[in-house]
């Protein structure tokens, strides 16, 4: 490879799809993961930042910096997700407890300090769950919103509807002050931000032969993976009658390895805040009927063989061998 | 035939496709239409009812009784489409300036003595406009509410998102209060509404082989639909790029002659009332995530081909022979 | 007397404080009370159109007409004010049930006939309740809406908070969808409007002084007066812990004949709708914060004792003999 | 002085009125400031970190800590207040600008490094700006909630209304959410909280004979306070037509100085973030008719005088000699 790897930080709640996205994103030699940012979401913080070294020990990437954000959304109290995840976040497989360190630094300030220490329009921040961690770090150094080179975050939904109330998807419902805060930064400093909603996310439906084809690769991170999607997919198997349960938050890393196989439009995206019965619903200006800007890249066709052939082959390539993006 | 016609009311703000809905009905022996009542929305009160009865001439029906209602929404001020309608709500045909008198009542309260005057049970509403009338009439005489036999309105929206704001759809943001009223006093009384959303008419489409076929109809009344159409469809030809546009509310009085060629699900519908951005919004608990009450049949399917079969042959009987509903 | 009296229609839910109003409206030779109105607010409907009957052969004028009209809000559950006015509204005194008829037509269509029938600029609206029928009116019949000379209303509060909510006065609140389209539609039409709000009601006290002295008329309806009063101002002073309950209603009658005797400023008024927890709030701009339109007279002054005088010297003419406004 | 001197921290926007504030803190030797922390408010944050020093060189307390902190609310775009304290915030006297370093920590850091450092239950957060510094450092560290003394807040209002909207107070209006999520905070973790309304503050007139006392100080702290004074009191006055303007802010300090000065009730204090039009509204249950919790110490009342003589005699304490809380 030629250029330089993309410097990501991806920022969650894991979560299983979490998971595999920064699994995913170890695999990947496009990407080099600067940190991993956890945050309250699916489960809370205290489980979150140890499923968040999980992962990593599990790829073999004990090296990494995994920092602990927010306990709780900025202005609501704290929903979480067990009901889909599981106890733990991670149910499923059966992972050892982390003995990689958890960084003392808060989430929000390791973002701070990474964009303050790197070039203007270097980092992509990655984010797989409810966005007070980025909110905390826009609200505390405004100044680093400019130098972020994009923002592609897992979350909200327009024709999808919502997946916790009719109208609101998980990671935007549980701190939609945050999703408001970030986009409100981002659309004023002229960050691009790429968004992937339901809409997108439940056409990437963990099929049989496509977790078959995981199955396949024989490796140990590929039967955790395996363990990990077919836990996850039993809520939504349930729930909507499909077959296999939308991977979420793959799609965010996939974005930044093959934006070619995602199609979406540039349009107005504003949050809903103030109403408790449309609170957290990201309201998607997709036909262009106000004029409000078009402050959020939303994506909502994706082809779904090429990203789990993609995933298959990258988690097929783990753990990786220590490489130059961490000696 | 051998039982006797439904007995409906229709409430309308023409508009072509009320037009069509209102010459469905007409054409329509297993429908009585006690009379027709004209609202404020698509355009104003003035134009609303001077159509309702163009389109009562149309069909020969001069005899049938029309009344002009609300001017304006409960609370908001009044919204019009002229933008997809025309200036007068019915371009497309020339249609002579109607002779046949307006009746001296309010709307609402032809529908409060018609609701009285029928046996309990025995009266369905149809609304094709925003739901003031409705509301007025049930404020005006609760007592008439569980006399009501069932409520068919063309109206919101959930996985289509809204055709006026992004997730509005018109009729339902032009009175969001009026809807939510109506919607509350029918669930206190028990009694069915059936709604036809963006979901479903968004798929009856006047594609040009359908139009075709009433054009072969090579009757007036055939022609003025052909003319109606072609108008009305261009606004969302435009928009969505699609063969032929959405024949929203045709289909209110086709679930009363044909209910089987449509699908749907008995769920919650909440009406937001609070927020500006997300006004007029029909939340539709589709999924059944809440534990709200399930007060609305939510039509999502329909077998286009057939409704428009059904269209062009009851069209092609228009105007109809004098019977024994209109001595 | 030089000049005819002023046509009022008193729109009312009583309760003490109405029926207190009523017959000071009914004492004075000033006014010309075309009718009565009922409101469902204090108690229900069918409570309020009894007591309105109750109070006017109390004041020997069976000859009144009556009129029944919303049972409950335009869009919201209709919420009473036992509490406050007892289980009856009227409790107290010890009034018979009234023989004399409730008319046909609903309260809201009586409304609509006096303002086509009377003069324009001939009739004032005395608003004592939710104004639920009055909005029905004005939705029914809009261009009746210039033909009114004032609208005087007891209803909302600004610098006394709220009664029922910390910020929402009970009046406002039932209906404030009502409230916000009738004061939309008058200052669409530039109808004056006068608020009688906490802010003035709450320093009209029924002092034991002031009391004493209606007492001291010896006469039925003084006493009647007295039992009411005294009923009606335990739930206020055990509350607020004054000498006295304030006397609400019966400052829009006063308003008509002494305004000399408040006082105010033509403000801006705008009714929360959107937020629970500000639900039927009257935002006033007393300070001309905004630069929103001045639509309401807003009254937080009296001379109290020029109050109750003009009320004990009243009460002290009734029952009334019969004059040419009620032959 | 036999007892240990109270800890505090006072995070701030000078502003005039914090600039006395903060020289009555820092002249009480019952106090001791462990720092300020400034915000965006009055003015922006570039300029409020710079008054927050020039205060402190002032009172010749070069050695204080001063911390940047936010410079925009959670959610909201910034809205900053010129037109009452000047293009700087401390128009009036003459300062010079700072040479004491501002201190490299973010404000929020150093309230959570502060509240981990110090005792338990010892420091007292005083608070004279938008809340937005406090809520980062508690979403940040949420386990240093319940380590707070107590919040003492300037902010708010009931019976006064507001002073930026017709119901909104400036300091809660520029950041509702962060407010919101403080109280919240609070209330979870039992911490109390003190607010200082503009019902207590304006009631803390800056009289012509209360200023004259402070300028027969003749000291060069005095000088300045009186050209404060002047400079801040005219907005006020011409707005209100009263002899001075609210003194808000040293409500704040006075209440640990002298809390038998103030009256107040232990009573449910709610934010509200949902509507525009009530936007930033503390809605406060005075009469307890709500069953929620009663979170907030709500102050009504001052002995006007006495806060005035505490704060005459005090300000001419400065500059103070060194003591043992800044060696």
């Amino acid at each position: 490879m030629t250029s330089a790897p993309r410097k990501i930080i991806i920022d969650t709640d894991p979560g299983q799809d979490d998971a595999i996205a920064i699994l995913l994103a170890l695999a990947s030699p496009e990407l080099e993961v600067l940190g991993l940012t956890a945050v309250a979401g699916n489960v809370p913080l205290a489980l979150t930042e140890r499923n968040a070294r999980r992962i990593c020990e599990l790829a073999g990437r004990s090296d990494l910096a995994v920092h602990a954000g927010a306990a709780r959304p900025l202005s609501r109290k704290l929903v979480t997700a067990e009901a889909v995840h599981g106890r733990t976040g991670l149910d499923g497989p059966d992972l050892p407890e982390p003995v990689m360190p958890l960084r003392a630094a808060h989430a929000a300030d390791f973002i701070v300090e990474t964009l303050r220490r790197e070039e203007p329009g270097a980092v992509t921040l990655c984010t797989l769950g409810p966005l007070t961690n980025v909110a905390l770090a826009f609200a505390k150094a405004p100044e680093i919103v400019p130098r972020v080179r994009e923002i592609v975050t897992m979350g909200g939904g327009a024709f999808e509807g919502g997946n916790t109330t009719p109208v609101a998807e998980f990671n935007i419902l549980v701190d939609p002050h945050a999703a408001k805060a970030v986009l409100g930064a981002a659309g004023a400093a002229g960050v691009p931000v790429t968004m992937m909603p339901l809409d997108v996310t439940h056409k990437a439906l963990t099929r049989a032969d496509r977790i078959a084809a995981i199955r396949d690769l024989r490796t140990p991170v590929g039967d955790a993976v395996v363990a990990l999607l077919e836990f996850f997919e039993r809520f939504d198997e349930a729930k909507y009658g499909t077959d296999g349960g939308p991977l979420h938050d793959p799609c965010v890393i996939a974005w930044l390895l093959a934006p070619g196989i995602f199609g979406g439009g540039l349009v107005n995206v504003e949050i809903e805040t103030g109403s408790e019965l449309t609170m957290g619903q990201t309201v998607v200006d997709w036909w262009g009927v106000t004029t409000r800007p078009r402050n959020v890249r939303f994506i909502r066709e994706i082809d779904a063989d090429a990203f789990f052939s993609l995933l298959t082959e990258r988690i097929g390539r783990l753990p990786r061998e220590a490489g130059p993006s961490h000696p």
